[in-house]
């Protein structure tokens, strides 16, 4: 079965739970020992915070959140490095870069100002902003992240403000891009293994492969494009900006032009099962070649 | 005198004016005669919607605007096609890709729904969104572009909701990646023309040139780094996300290491007024090599 990403319907926010098994039942953390649900292909879709980690930091709605790995099973205690690449921080880096929702449940073992007094308690929807390692204060290496909480929370909002977090002044940045995703670009990105169809690269981070689905068909107003597979581009993000913005369009045949310069770059790779509909392909082209 | 971006403080949303004279003594518009004040380079401060195009579409949150050009200026009416390298296009494409606010000011020959019954109103400010060209009603080529209200108003938010103007499910996407902008990410581009620090890539789109800023030091908890230009590198989207996420580090003599290979890649670009902050680039290193 699929993982589930998102609020389990029977769990709203605030449900308690007597117990790691009662947890699992409600589909809200289906493992009955691991505190991060996930692996770095699918990604994270719960976590419980519940005081395991001494480098843990609770803020309510912001939570530095330390990975797993490196702890002695019988004392509990770090006694050796963590690693980005084990399943559940390579889980948490992989919703980071997919902007995917993760379950956040407290236990009562965590922070007193933000914990229940007893068992465990479903809080709410956060999105992975960050991640990075430092030396915990066991003296080993420890992979950090910090969770959000997401849309219809009272502290925060949709858009994760890092200037409530931090000394920067409120009016020092503003989002220049923003990347969307979604199951159906998850499904396009996964037959191209996140190579581009554009220029072939495949870019690389430290924990595996990373793409972005491009909407041929603008969604919104005017365009009205739909979210299908017909309608979506495995990209790199270089050329995901230049399609986006006139400097590359695509032929009839799926050849490439490159706009700026009037010359063909190749043809689009194309997976046998990804049909893409000519129809939009036009309507971008005629939309965006200058 | 730069170009002012954002709300003029002595002219808060809602705030009229009997005519252009008045909006550019107030700073809220200064050209007397153009619908657009900006350019390609600097970006777009403010516009004024006023039906002078009968291919624009107001929907009160969201702006379907028409560019300028190709009008005559006796009769008003479309007689050629528009060019997005005409200044004020080309600018709102810059505000797009910099994700810079537009002062909306609407006249009162615009929608009856959303205008003033006379004179003109300064409305919020709007994001540029997208942007496409199509044949308008008078049979010529016109680029659009769709602005959508910002922070702070009753129809909209931070974050605007493209499923909200289209046919897409609301849960259908989620936001992968925000990259943010700011003054100082804007002054270390313009030393780099947007060009790439580590691989030197002009990524170029049909208006100009695109780059991003990457804070070396995150912002926000619990890095607390501060956004400086010492602290800001100038990359493309792809090198963006491999610093980021653990591919690309730096060693204290700029030498560019590919983490991933574990082989150096040269040296950093460095125009000579960057004086990139050593503590930074240990700190990521220190946070991010694997």
């Amino acid at each position: 079965m699929a993982r589930f990403f998102g609020e389990v319907p029977s769990s709203p926010m605030g449900a308690t739970f007597g117990s790691r098994r009662e947890l699992a039942a409600a589909g809200v953390h289906t493992p009955l020992m691991a505190g991060i649900s996930g692996n770095g292909r699918e990604g994270v879709d719960s976590i419980v915070v519940s005081g395991g980690y001494q480098d843990d930091q609770d803020y309510g709605h912001v939570i530095l959140y330390t990975g797993h790995g490196g702890n002695d099973p019988a004392t509990k205690r770090q006694v050796a490095d963590q690693q980005i690449t084990a399943p559940g921080n390579a889980g948490l880096v992989r919703s980071q870069l997919e902007g995917l929702p993760v379950r956040v449940i407290r236990g009562a073992g965590g922070d007193r100002a933000y914990s229940p007094p007893s068992g465990f308690r479903y809080d709410g929807l956060f999105r992975v902003e960050d991640h990075w390692s430092k030396i915990g204060r066991a003296g080993f290496r420890i992979w950090q992240f910090r969770l959000a909480l997401l849309d219809g929370a009272p502290a925060s909002g949709d858009l994760p403000n890092i200037q409530a977090s931090g000394p920067v002044p409120r009016v020092a940045t503003t989002v220049q891009r923003q990347v969307r995703s979604s199951a159906v670009i998850e499904q396009v990105k996964l037959w191209y293994q996140y190579r581009c169809q554009l220029c072939s690269e495949l870019l690389a981070v430290a924990t595996g492969p990373y793409a972005e689905g491009a909407h041929i068909r603008g969604l919104g107003r005017p365009h009205l494009g739909p979210d299908v597979p017909g309608n979506v581009l495995c990209l790199c993000p270089n050329d995901h900006v230049r399609f986006d913005n006139g400097a590359i369009y695509l032929l009839d045949d799926f050849t490439i032009v490159d706009a700026l310069e009037g010359k063909k770059l190749g043809r689009l790779r194309l997976h046998h099962k990804h049909r893409i509909d000519l129809a939009h392909v036009r309507y971008h082209r005629e939309t965006h070649a200058t």
